[in-house]
């Protein structure tokens, strides 16, 4: 589960380029996510603080509490270790960060940082290298909206392990029915699929490594699944129930999402309409992911499918959104994003209907941009016919 | 689940003459822990931002993602709810929150907002509230460090359900042993005991609420415990080795922590001493928790113990940290933080002793502080005959 010296010496070289050409003499890299891209070091978020420094001279080196050095190494982080020893330190993390930089004649450095950096991190920075001129670069967020082939291998991996845990879901509740025992509750679904998940990452792979979760899943249950967004409950599963499993797994924490709907027992005309609208609008919304074309465009397209169909008032969200190291990243695919699709992007579509006290329907794969067109990484069946548990 | 409204009216109060002091007109509470905190909502965190403003007239509102106003509205949210439809949205949610600030008159208010703020946020309010004024302000994290009673109450329920996770755990390791099967791995008996806990909450409780997690578990076994940070692996627990459970558990977000080490079979006189070194520094870390001394008195008074036995080359962390809606917030029992112990702190007393390719040694308690001296809120038994597992 780790990606090869290649890709850093490749992602870090273009983050040079770019730091020369903005003017920059280097980036403070700040956030989780950023650090495991730009040099492999995945490790457990505290209010520890870790920093990265990418000098534009390629100078680099990583500040982190004393705790994760034997991990670090022992991951290859591509950049000097240098610690501190513990929060919040008689001398804070911020002070040993600018030591360094000022040992390494950074004193008074133009300095890049992400947005994501915190207002209160930038004034002790600030106070600690008073020389230092600093501006924010969304340059690293960029870099990762497309991703390289080293990264889209485990991308497919993740697609692999979700399609099975989709299976394992599905048997859970087939077991439940043929023993005439009781059906799952949403929590104890959603630990079944995360468990075989887990599992399956640990025993494929030796260095399990990941920034946030190897496997997630959301579980909605009849009138539940209406609401796209609640933490799950303990309500059973019934007879006569629309169920959404919304499943997501990472591999060298390159994410994918996979999310069917299932109808247990004979579906009624109600949920036979709105299912055929939400797998319609998906489909849809998979095919019009061409190079090109506006994230804003494709959404309208995939979200038009349900608002011709007379069902808009039941649209919570828009169709989709970048997925990488992290679960949710740009680009969105949302009438607010004007960005055009590009190769090599990874993203969900998984338009939604809820209907209020009925139930919902979102199916969702995670689909490469190609230049031969969208390519799904996931491919659990979708249909109804297919998605039926018989009881 | 649930804090009664008396407590969230008593926040909010108290909130709101700290703004009258401080001379701002209203707070921008922009961080889940903030918000859960203040006005009792408890949601799943994405991209979408929330933001809730509690006027210094006692006026409020919640601003977030039409998805979530129906889960919001069942939770008894303690503000008004203004919806937006999505992210990144063809009017960004900044520009809705200042159009309904303006609305209500703020259009040039003095706004606090938490140094967690992000600076890419920031800049983009700045933007879109050109008359406001804009200052950080500690005031929830300051009063976050003291709990209420209704707080402590689900503090305790939340050690209850820790302990009980302690003893699952130990229990999934004696019947490995006596079915003369294998010992379970790292992997398997984190699953295990954080789905014990998960169970416990979804049965002991009708509405499950948390901001990041309701139980979460790391296991390190044989030498890997003596890498307090390192994510877990596939490694599986052996005969001879120690093992550290390191667990957590939060009933409506109040977190505690709990933390053993177990010797499988009979200990070395080398896993004897270390053991009796942890132990006897977390007795008198524990003892010193007491009011009126400052953090870094009662870190040193505690990690002497382990210096004073000739082992300060195998400290690696603190004594401890504070706990609340965080699984670590302030105070730090730490050098840095001159912070005085007051009633009604929920502390981690975590020392640990990690002797490299050996195996690692801590024991953690979730404490009470309070007038009549520290308070235990975990109870599973500490000592080495309690925990050794024999074979």
């Amino acid at each position: 589960m780790r990606l090869p010296d290649a890709f850093y010496d490749r992602v870090q070289a273009e983050l040079v380029a770019s730091l020369a050409e903005q003017g920059l003499d280097g980036l403070l890299v700040t956030t989780p996510g950023d650090i495991a891209y730009l040099a492999g070091f995945f490790y457990a978020v505290t209010e520890r603080p870790v920093y990265l420094w990418i000098g534009a001279d390629g100078d680099r080196f990583c500040l982190m509490p004393r705790l994760d050095h034997e991990y670090a190494s022992a991951q290859g982080i591509q950049a000097e270790i240098v610690t501190y020893f513990e929060y919040p330190g008689v001398v804070t993390p911020e002070a040993s960060l600018a030591a360094e930089l000022v040992r390494r004649g950074r004193a008074s450095a133009r300095i890049g940082f992400a947005p994501a950096l915190s207002t209160g991190a930038l004034t002790t920075l600030r106070g600690v290298l008073p020389g230092a001129d600093w501006s924010s670069t969304s340059v690293v967020g960029r870099m990762r909206r497309t991703k390289h082939p080293e990264e889209i291998r485990f991308h497919r991996q993740a697609g692999v392990i979700c399609d099975e845990m989709l299976a394992a879901g599905r048997t859970l509740i087939e077991d439940a029915l043929k023993s005439g025992g009781p059906l799952p509750t949403e929590g104890g679904l959603a630990r079944h699929v995360i468990g075989y998940g887990t599992e399956a990452m640990y025993t494929r792979f030796d260095h399990v490594i990941y920034t946030t979760k190897l496997a997630g899943g959301l579980v909605y249950t009849g009138p539940n699944s209406a609401r796209p967004h609640g933490l799950p409950s303990s309500r059973r599963l019934a007879i006569g129930d629309t169920l959404i499993l919304s499943l997501g797994a990472a591999v060298a924490s390159r994410f994918v999402e996979s999310e069917r709907t299932f109808v247990i027992g004979e579906p009624t005309t109600e949920q036979e309409s709105y299912f055929a609208v939400a797998l319609r609008a998906q489909e849809i919304g998979v095919a019009g992911m061409t190079l090109g074309r506006t994230c804003a465009e494709v959404n309208a397209e995939c979200l038009d499918v349900i608002r011709d169909a007379g069902m808009g008032g039941y649209i919570q969200h828009r169709q989709g959104h970048g997925i990488g190291i992290a679960q949710h990243e740009a680009p969105w695919i949302e009438d607010g994003d004007g960005s055009l699709l590009e190769a090599d992007m990874v993203l969900s579509s998984e338009p939604g209907i809820y209907v209020p006290g009925h139930g919902g329907y979102r199916i969702s794969d995670s689909v490469l941009t190609t230049i031969h067109g969208p390519e799904r990484l996931t491919h659990y069946p979708r249909s109804l016919e297919q998605n039926v548990i018989p009881v």
